[in-house]
């Protein structure tokens, strides 16, 4: 089957998920959930399938890695999706124009949500629950060095909201494997949304291949700034909690940036701590004056998300070139500022210019379950629709319906 | 210059606009307001020059023309814009998280708007008007048909706001004018939305070559649905109204579908009240069994935006057929039934995938004005970020601040 054969069954089954009342969406999401646990053996076998054939890396290839507590975590957040509250339906706002017209402006889902990700089995079952709980038909289309594992855990799925009376086939998953069915997946009239999620270059693909609205999720070569007033106890746990807490994931921090005024006194100390923790450690030729043993950045550095434990360090005198810097080298995801000046805090937050903007406080909190949205699709570092964690309500958009007596335009 | 230099410039003086009071950027619509007026003789020569150049038929050059009373209209628009509520800097909504973060979402300029249009200068002044109140930086890329009048109407405003203390380099218009100049400009990084305003393909080539994220706008192949329980008072004067009030807009419509048992005493009489006015009629088969003098339809008709007194005649059998017709069809701009049918209407507005959903109007009314809304930038036609009408506040975005005591991720 074509790519776009594909999209177009989801889009056509839309229905099956869009105009369903929310007790039934719960019902998928728990027979779902169910599915995944009763049918663990062969997603365990297809996970397998996949391992034996993967040759990326350890690091990637825990991510592919599925066991039985995996899937059961797995199951266990497409049940706690039931418990948030499903935006669709919901009367935004609703006036009389003077024509008389009644205008109400509803929310309502996506329709069809097409998904492109790397090797990570969860992110299917995850993007499927996330999906059926705000009313979208959703195309899936994993790495090829995941398929067998997407394919049982979807085949799970189906079978099991069909055992229930639902019909499934607003859920598929592309079955070609290929780039140019990737590059066709990114043209495909059915999808209202493509959402990328994975790396760097999975995302700067879809930027240059997508005629589909796109949203860019998850880069963050996110900035920790030391101000000159920043209490230094404050400061070294949320260095170190930002850059190594989990390295490799999308709100850890890549950068720190540190007025002259508080590094001459206080770089030394942090530098160690991060070293203690195993952290390389880089920096501009001011951070290198001050702390000699702090290895040279490239300029290249300063706009890499390392996802590992290596830091970049850059001097600055005064928030005016904190600011602009880290504007000119941040993805827009997460920074902070570290101060006890209430003035300079409050000019960082109006100034920076990234999704989320910190005060006093580590960068790793950027998360829906953290902001207390519950399950996120992504963390968007665009500004068009939604803004960092994209939770049910930024799967949704909106319609305006217009109820008239006859009127016609004068 | 280069296109990518000017969005550069763009965007380091977005500042200028992006902090500035309501106060400030009423004064700043105020001062440009007045620059094309005082500057009408240098408006209307440099737009004398793009005439003088212009091959492409009346209609389109009637859109290019300016005199006097056209200048006096785009200035007073520029000043309504003041009346109209700035949304920048609200709290959309605020929360304190379980780890004591103090989480506010707030409303915040998109940055750095790019506009490419057509030969329209009325354009160019609504665009820096939008984006002045909404506190963007705009890049201008109209087309090199209108460049001269573009010209002379940027001038104008910037010479008056640099006069009146502010900084105009946060409005730009691009000089180069070719091919690659625009597919440089969709690509430009320091743009954060591209907005195209014009044909269907000045928005498909910008779908192709962009990366920037887009707001798709203003297609509208949009159809009026007669249902079996049609008020044919109701019906006529709606029909005629959509197709012919204004046929060149957006929001006319294109494609008549009509219940069967509607079409057979009725259809006569809505084609030659059609007819009356210009119209031509073309048709599906079993339209023309009914009304034999109806032109035959291609398969293309009913896919084609005409734009023109011309409009499609489908006739279906019952809402179910009628609704799964139009949702293949349209383009997602506005469509309408026109029914006594209460149950049947609901599950139109429910059913149909569009921005604008009526119920016994006319299509005519999908405006910003008519809604209520102001002036507008667009319709969207898409469902990322904006559908239907877009003002003030659908030139925003929004970023999260946080701010904390020192807290870290455990």
């Amino acid at each position: 089957m074509t790519v776009t054969e594909t999209c177009r069954i989801a889009k056509a089954n839309a229905y099956a998920v869009a105009f369903s009342a929310e007790a039934e969406k719960n019902r998928m999401l728990e027979s779902a959930a169910e599915a995944l646990v009763a049918s663990e053996s062969e997603i365990l076998a297809a996970n397998e399938a996949d391992l034996k054939n993967f040759k990326r890396g350890e690091q990637l290839r825990d991510r592919l890695m599925l066991n039985a507590s995996r899937i059961a975590a797995i199951a266990e957040g497409l049940k706690q999706l039931r418990a948030l509250p499903c935006p669709v339906g919901e009367t935004i706002e609703r006036h009389t124009t003077a024509s008389g017209l009644e205008i109400e402006r509803v929310r309502v889902p996506f329709g069809t949500v097409g998904i492109i990700y790397e090797a990570r089995p969860n992110v299917t079952a995850d993007a499927i629950g996330l999906c059926i709980k705000s009313g979208n038909a959703v195309v899936l289309r994993g790495s090829g060095d995941a398929y067998e594992s997407n394919l049982a855990i979807v085949a799970a799925i189906k079978r099991a909201l069909r055992a229930s009376g639902f019909n499934p086939e607003f859920i598929q998953l592309v079955g070609d494997r290929s780039r140019e069915g990737a590059r066709e997946f990114m043209r495909c009239q059915s999808l209202d949304v493509l959402i990328p999620r994975g790396s760097a270059s999975l995302i700067q693909s879809t930027l240059e291949n997508a005629t589909v609205p796109v949203i860019e999720t998850g880069t963050g070569n996110c900035h920790i700034y030391l101000e000159k007033n920043a209490d230094f106890d404050k400061a070294l746990p949320i260095v170190v909690n930002a850059k190594t807490q989990r390295p490799s994931v999308c709100n850890a921090a890549e950068s720190l940036v540190c007025d002259e005024a508080f590094a001459k006194p206080r770089l030394l100390e942090i530098v160690a701590a991060l070293r203690e923790k195993g952290v390389e450690v880089v920096g501009d030729e001011r951070s290198r004056e001050i702390c000699p043993d702090i290895a040279p950045a490239s300029e290249e550095d300063f706009d890499t998300e390392f996802l590992a434990l290596k830091i970049s360090v850059k001097i600055v005198n005064g928030a005016e070139e904190a600011i602009a810097f880290i504007n000119a080298h941040s993805t827009g995801h997460s920074e902070a500022i570290v101060t006890e000046d209430r003035a300079v805090a409050e000019k960082f937050l109006r100034e920076i210019d990234s999704a989320c903007v910190y005060v006093n406080a580590s960068t790793r909190f950027t998360d829906g379950f953290e902001f207390g949205f519950g399950a996120e699709m992504g963390i968007s570092t665009q500004k068009l629709h939604a803004r960092g964690p994209m939770g049910l309500r930024e799967l949704t958009s909106y319609k305006f319906l217009i109820r008239g007596k006859g009127q016609i335009r004068e």
